[in-house]
């Protein structure tokens, strides 16, 4: 059975769950608590090296990080990951896009602030992470005016991947009112059977 | 024919570059100046929205971008890309490190320093990158200490990604003295056959 080291309010740990849940996936987790150094342990660094999570544990020698090489890793074979070379790089696209054209903007911003409670030393910083994070939003906006979900018709793990922070951007004061077709998307996904809120597991 | 936009002193672009020549694939190459502004053009958004090079351009209706996905793309079925279902997501997972944890601190104290001739103003911004970019190199020589390359005992896309900003590490201002494994990485992957050097097409 899977195991997942991770924090159910990380968007990319998050991202882990809803593959699990939209799969059907058995699998356990345990909580990491990164504020108090539980990435920082030698048992952890043993599973990452880099110190992240989520970390999946395959099995007793296999261990996977990267939130995004996680979700190809589980998805493979099922029609959250299609089978075209084409459709499987334009996947990876927007996968790579997310983590760096979108996650260290949005997701940042909302950490300084949700996390942190926005302290005035990192205001400078919260402040320069919003106009990054507008144009992802945006190019984002662009796909979803022409397709339903990012890669096509279908829902895929790219959708996943952006999902996860997108639908929490108000916590990084992003205002969602001029993406209308984003706001439909994140809609829609939310309605996907198997879905799973992101704060399911602290409730 | 494939059509690659990008800077051949662009690391992202080097990879690109990298995979083609490993593979002897035939391809045109535009030069894309982006502090002439070449990358906010209106044609040039049309082919990637975010605006970044490297494009790959498949065919009359496809472009291709991010240089991870790129890589992905043009691998399938040689022995740059493996087939089995972890070790792809081990590739995966060096390339999203790559993205996060490398490039943002290696490729951007690079960036400031080779391209602006490290200005004034942003000395803080270049000195910040310093401890970052050591943090990933030290993750990478761990793994190097383990295996010859990334992945295994043979080459994969994954060491085209880290090595595209890694062998140019110091002209970022990294000292790679400390990472032994990794210095004789580097060689090993430039003795590999079809290697170009990142310079090449300026010649």
């Amino acid at each position: 059975m899977y195991r997942v080291y991770g924090d159910m309010l990380s968007g990319n740990c998050y991202k882990v769950k809803l593959i699990l849940e939209f799969l059907s996936l058995p699998h356990t987790w345990e909580h990491v608590d990164i504020l108090a150094g539980a990435t920082r342990t030698r048992e952890f660094l043993a599973r990452n090296s880099n110190g992240k999570i989520p970390v999946l544990q395959i099995d007793d020698r296999e261990c996977l990080s990267e939130s995004n090489a996680i979700l190809n890793y589980l998805a493979e074979g099922s029609s959250w990951l299609p089978d075209s070379r084409l459709h499987r790089a334009r996947v990876l696209q927007w996968q790579f896009f997310e983590q760096y054209s979108h996650e260290p903007y949005i997701a940042v911003a909302r950490y300084i602030n949700r996390y942190l409670g926005l302290p005035e030393e990192r205001l400078a910083e919260y402040y320069s992470k919003q106009e990054g994070g507008r144009k992802a939003l945006l190019v984002m906006e662009q796909q979803l005016q022409e397709s339903t979900y990012l890669t096509g018709e279908a829902p895929t793990i790219a959708d996943i991947s952006l999902y996860a922070y997108t639908h929490v951007a108000h916590e990084g004061g992003f205002e969602l009112a001029d993406y209308p077709a984003l706001r439909a998307w994140l809609q829609r996904f939310s309605e996907l059977p198997g879905y799973l809120p992101m704060s399911a597991e602290l409730a």
